[in-house]
């Protein structure tokens, strides 16, 4: 039997709940669906606890569970996978934060969370800052999407296990960083003395005083949350024999990809929001398909509708992703497909929550069941039942004919 | 979004097999039910095993696991329980032991397991044996129903691994008890000192030589049985931020909600037999809500009747509970209702079976599947699939919105 690939379709956040606006629908049963509809009529159907019954995922902690690492094994925070995301060769052992620009007054109480927004000139902040070495632990910083950047702690004996010095709030100090364990000491004492260092630094940098000259407010400190350590684990090419990539417009998601070995695929107009093109972004993994072995495909804007509640707007966005998947039915016939979610994002909660998520999988030699609608409800009387999000990985090996055999 | 409360009904055995006397149907498909199958119709159905598959739980474990604590993990033994439900206020670490009251003679050979049968004075003979001190240990003792009590000691060092000293024979000795394990070497020699100190007590207390007197049988001794630690687990105030009662007539339930941290609702009426007022429990049930944000209802009847093996006494109850829960629709807008079973009793069986058990769950935002009737084979269709006894708290948590992200 010939090896397939393997293509997985995450449509962040499609599972939803009734909805009054919708007529006690779920956007995706009110939706207009062919080619959603199509994998389900064509495949097999099942719903799927992303983490576990009544977990309600991060989208970080899910991907890694679709991908086979279990989050309560690897994630101990969001910090690696941003650094990832940001192309920062993050390695195993490697404690990693994300950051905030901030401005402070000459006392150290916060004045502005964003620092004025800043949009220009992180780049040199971050260089001025970067490259350090503190009691033995090298310090890399990178700047991200406006005010925003990460941290990367290097070195022996490191521990993710230290309090946010940011105090996520303003006219309040900046906090210090407290060891949450005795391990964690170590971290703790040289992200203090990173923070104090690098506020004389940018306090006084050019790129700052110009700020300030024109009424702008400096970006002089920098404050962390999220601290996480990157998990020794073997890649995905030493654990399934994959070559891997991702297709998607959020910085989070390659970092996760990254972290687990993948490539990423840059995609114009993949913006990772509503107004991401997603016939280029389908095309995108279609193209990929033909030099790696696995494609992971993340469609943010359900998520996105979910989060501002918008039910009308969510089948919107639900219909163009039906639309965009049309191409796939030709172009992917050596190819096991599932479409899923990394977790349901409910139009009435406004966030995650931890109902299961629809899956429909196609592909050569896949079982069909009799399922016809790709919904929440319908779904789950498919003939895969109820799966949990650490099964993916092994189910779609073994029906790319890429699993090993356990036994004799 | 809201926060809503959570009702769990636990309608004690009500899961059965197909029985020859009711057409090969069992007592859930045999009855009339119209508001059960209003929780099919309203809200989201499936399957649960209580505790694995094919895993025949006792009530107190299968407690246990619908609250989210993993029998594996936390039960030893009953005794904890027991004396919990007694009112005993045990702590963990905690080493609790069910008892009788039993009449022996002078060579210690049991003539009695049940002391005569004894009804009053139990109380008297406890005191006398209650609050000694042995070797560290400290000791409680407190009479239950009848000729039972539970025994309790509180040390350090202590381990449940001891066997029993009811022999669960008469015209026997009673047994010594001995260390399953090194680590128990000290609480058998306790118990054994114990034993030999209140025989003495008792053997001479008043209470017992009264009943001579009239020819009773003396309360002489004291045999223990289901050694269990209790254990040092979060309560669910500290696991899910819940305030928690539960309604039920029966003592050992009682003893679980309290050993997690939860109350208990005095119902007058609720005897936890067959003749228990079904409609005021429910009603007190409904009132609790209004003061807790979680409240555990258990309906005892139904298992009852299944250890009889009385398939229509079954049925007939089944439609008791049915017209009882008719109050809930209006009564509970603002709450997730499950309703479900701890194990099922089947008739033909006359204990409980590792069968799953059939769970309805209504409430607002709830995915709605196309189920319409409550019994073991109709729910198996439904929206939730197979759940297992420890994925119920997490359900019931994130339904209504009460539940953690687990990242970002």
């Amino acid at each position: 039997m010939d090896k397939l690939k393997i293509l997985m379709i995450i449509c962040d956040g499609i599972g939803d709940r009734p909805t009054a606006e919708l007529k006690n629908r779920t956007p995706l049963q009110y939706a207009k669906r062919d080619n959603l509809d199509r994998f389900a009529r064509e495949g097999i159907c099942g719903i799927m606890d992303p983490i576990g019954v009544g977990i309600r995922p991060g989208s970080d902690t899910a991907h890694l569970s679709l991908l086979g690492y279990d989050p309560n094994e690897v994630y101990t925070g969001r910090g690696p996978f941003e650094a990832a995301g940001l192309n920062v060769d993050v390695r195993p052992g490697d404690v990693a934060f994300r950051c905030n620009f901030i401005t402070v007054d000459e006392k150290l109480k916060v004045v502005d969370r964003r620092a004025g927004r800043i949009k220009s000139g992180t780049h040199e902040l971050a260089k001025s800052i970067d490259g350090m070495e503190i009691d033995g632990v090298k310090i890399l910083f990178k700047e991200g999407v406006e005010h925003r950047g990460v941290l990367v702690f290097r070195g022996k004996a490191l521990s993710p296990y230290v309090t946010d010095t940011d105090p996520h709030a303003e006219g309040v100090m900046i906090k210090k960083a407290k060891a949450l364990a005795e391990a964690a000491n170590i971290t703790a004492s040289v992200l203090n003395e990173f923070i104090a260092r690098s506020y004389k630094i940018l306090n006084d940098h050019e790129v700052n005083i110009k700020r300030m000259k024109v009424g702008k407010k400096p970006a002089n400190m920098i404050v962390t949350r999220g601290a996480g350590i990157v998990p020794h684990t073997k890649n995905i090419k030493e654990r399934y024999g994959l070559r891997g990539t991702c297709v998607t417009g959020i910085p989070l998601i390659k970092g996760i990809c990254r972290t687990v070995g993948m490539d990423a695929v840059e995609v114009d107009g993949a913006t990772g929001g509503v107004d991401t093109d997603m016939t280029a972004k389908v095309k995108a993994a279609v193209r990929a398909l033909k030099t790696y072995d696995f494609v992971l495909l993340n469609i943010k804007a359900p998520d996105i509708y979910g989060h501002d509640g918008d039910a009308f707007g969510k089948v919107k966005c639900i219909e163009k992703i039906d639309k965009a998947l049309g191409i796939l039915k030709d172009e992917c016939k050596e190819t096991i497909i599932a479409l899923t979610a990394d977790h349901s994002t409910p139009v009435i909660v406004g966030d995650h929550s931890g109902d299961p998520v629809p899956i429909a999988i196609i592909g050569k030699g896949v079982r069909i069941d009799d399922v016809k609608n790709f919904d929440e409800i319908s779904v789950a009387k498919g003939g895969l039942g109820r799966i949990k999000g650490l099964d993916l990985m092994p189910l779609l090996l073994d029906l790319a004919n890429r699993s090993k055999k356990f036994g004799a």
